[in-house]
């Protein structure tokens, strides 16, 4: 598997463990994206030359071909985006105006990351509603209970990550789906660490937004995917305004462009396009469900190596998604990840965009290792070994 | 210079004149994209590993390139945005509100580009402001007197661009820089058109904010810049929350950043920011004074050949910058493109974005042709060549 990603032959003793910041590429991303700024090079939904008609063919291809991923019902129900943070700021911006009133409650939980916690903070100061935070699990993951009691008839917006990017756990959707649209609010989740390792189905989970990044599925930096539900996109209205958006414009009103146009303001990332159509026809390819099996396994394998070590203290549970979280009692998770990058293992040190879920957990910021499908078992030792041996050196062997 | 671009490798044939859409790229931008993704793949901002902090210098790095570039006083007054219509967004929606009263007015012109032109429209209409549209020259570039004698006491926001897209005149800004910051106002630039082909200096202009895209200047897609004056985005709150745009995030409340970070929430085009940095070495490693010469020389040769076919109506003049807009009377625009492109000549054709200068000029779209550093008078001759070819085959000849 290493071997179809071109950034490991130029670090072949790197151990690669950040796959939730960002993840490595395989050549036919890199290809595609050559594909598109050497043989494809032009403007979507403008040209009339041929070259601009194959593009632009392209650039909708893949929306269809991103519907089908997560299972859409139409592709004009996908948003091309800058990335899962700029998705859900366009949901807060552009839809929540239109359903939260003062005095209504948003629900998220205590361990969304800041793009999924910010965005409905700020709007509640703005709409003088509430927002409410759900208590955490002990270990840091979404407690599904705590969120389900928390729904009430002012709970307007209900936004949570399906996987947590700290203790990564899989939270149980479909039963809060039907609550929040049973006191007739609304599902937004935070896809971002999920795309890469579940097999997503927007409509069996039932949500009425979905976003995620091209960048941690293998796909290229600059790119994203709002999906929303399609009666809910057609009462939206634009946030940022300019070309190919439009369907009229007068010196004093405007019109807007039918679809996901509508929200596409200016030249879009196509290369970005071209490169997530790519990843998602190689994720597409590969036998998905080995993939999240070995990525159980090196989790489960990690997390049992972590924890024979003493004054580790592990964040998430085994069945955590593709990430464990840890900390070494005595030692600055920063002095850790400096310790392990002397080693060549590359893990993330901080608060990971969540200082609300550190402040539940009493820490100021974890170690996190994370999987991609390019890792193996061996991986997981090393940064285990290493761990051990860090603890000696910090430490002092007992 | 052709050979310096892989796109006319792979379309030995056809003459490209639609860099004003979008422009090709130059090996070393592809060489760039490249790079990032086999030898630097890393989120910035937030690893504590080697790798990491290469990438994050670099992405820094670029930042105070593209400062160079179009000589802004700091790095921390650049901002990384999708493209320019994002840029000019984020003025509107973070800037307009704080300086734009109810009864004030907002001037452009109206040869501005729907992305310079909408944001004001839609913001005037969000704060009961007035939006005055300037005339334009009989030709259908922005009139300089005419918006100057539009500047009053009430106008706080004066956007325009510096070179416009469909008549490519260049429009003499320091002037109005003058007027507006007389009255209390603030310019605001839309470079789109601009840094491809001059030399740019926000200071010398005296712009508060200048926005520009990647792609038409031989970098990537899905990046952007914006400018503005430290001491004005330091009074300006962010638009999109998330990750690295904070300072401490609590459950009801945060602050931000200091700085550009505060504006780019979530992760960013990082590859594209390195295709940006290899465009801007690119371009000042050129003769761009013998590439604006060149450019010069075409523009004033194909319109020489143009004005010599009957029926053909030339907007802009023989100053303009890159671009030649024009029709054929009797022939529609959209069958002349096809026409062209039946001859591998790609131009573009319709409103470019514009509509109210299409109403200005009462034509429903035009033809443009526009140029980049590969172009050659050659380009230029085939496609008057073409013209008159087409005027045979749609009117007779007579």
């Amino acid at each position: 598997m290493r071997e179809k990603f071109p950034f490991f032959a130029a670090h072949p003793d790197l151990v690669y463990l950040d796959s939730a910041a960002t993840s490595q590429k395989p050549q036919d991303v890199l290809t595609a994206l050559q594909d598109y700024y050497v043989n494809a090079n032009a403007n979507v939904h403008r040209g009339l030359y041929e070259l601009a008609y194959a593009t632009t063919a392209h650039y909708e291809a893949v929306r269809a071909q991103v519907a089908s991923f997560i299972h859409a019902a139409k592709p004009s129900e996908i948003i091309y985006t800058r990335s899962t943070t700029d998705g859900l700021n366009l949901v807060a911006s552009s839809f929540g105006p239109q359903v939260v009133k003062p005095g209504d409650e948003i629900l998220i939980s205590g361990a969304e990351h800041h793009s999924n916690f910010l965005p409905w903070q700020q709007l509640s100061h703005r709409l003088q509603a509430k927002l409410v935070v759900a208590p955490v699990t002990a270990t840091g993951d979404t407690d599904v209970e705590a969120v389900a009691q928390l729904i009430t008839p002012r709970t307007k917006l209900l936004a949570l990550a399906q996987v947590t990017n700290v203790g990564g756990g899989e939270v149980a959707l479909a039963p809060l789906a039907q609550a929040i649209h049973d006191v007739g609010g609304y599902l937004i989740v935070d896809g971002a660490q999920a795309v890469a390792h579940l097999s997503v189905d927007v409509q069996a989970l039932d949500a009425d937004f979905y976003a995620f990044s091209g960048h941690k599925m293998y796909g290229p930096t600059g790119i994203g995917v709002l999906y929303g539900r399609e009666a809910l996109l057609e009462q939206m209205p634009p946030i940022q305004f300019g070309g190919e958006m439009i369907d009229e414009v007068l010196d004093q009103s405007a019109t807007w462009a039918e679809g996901p146009l509508k929200f596409e303001a200016g030249t879009p990332n196509i290369a970005g396009v071209y490169g997530l159509g790519a990843a998602i026809t190689w994720l597409m390819t590969q036998d998905r469900a080995a993939i999240a099996q070995q990525e159980r396994s090196q989790v489960l394998a990690l997390r049992q190596a972590l924890a024979a070590i003493p004054g580790v203290v592990l964040y998430g549970s085994d069945a955590s998604i593709g990430i464990v979280s840890f900390n070494l009692t005595g030692v600055h998770p920063h002095d850790l990840a400096t310790f392990l990058d002397e080693q060549h293992i590359a893990v993330r040190a901080g608060h990971h965009c969540a200082q609300p879920l550190m402040a539940r957990l009493g820490v100021p910021a974890t170690v996190r290792a994370s999987f991609g499908a390019y890792n193996t078992i061996a991986d997981g030792a090393r940064l285990a070994a290493a761990v051990q041996e860090a603890r000696g050196f910090f430490l002092g062997n007992d």
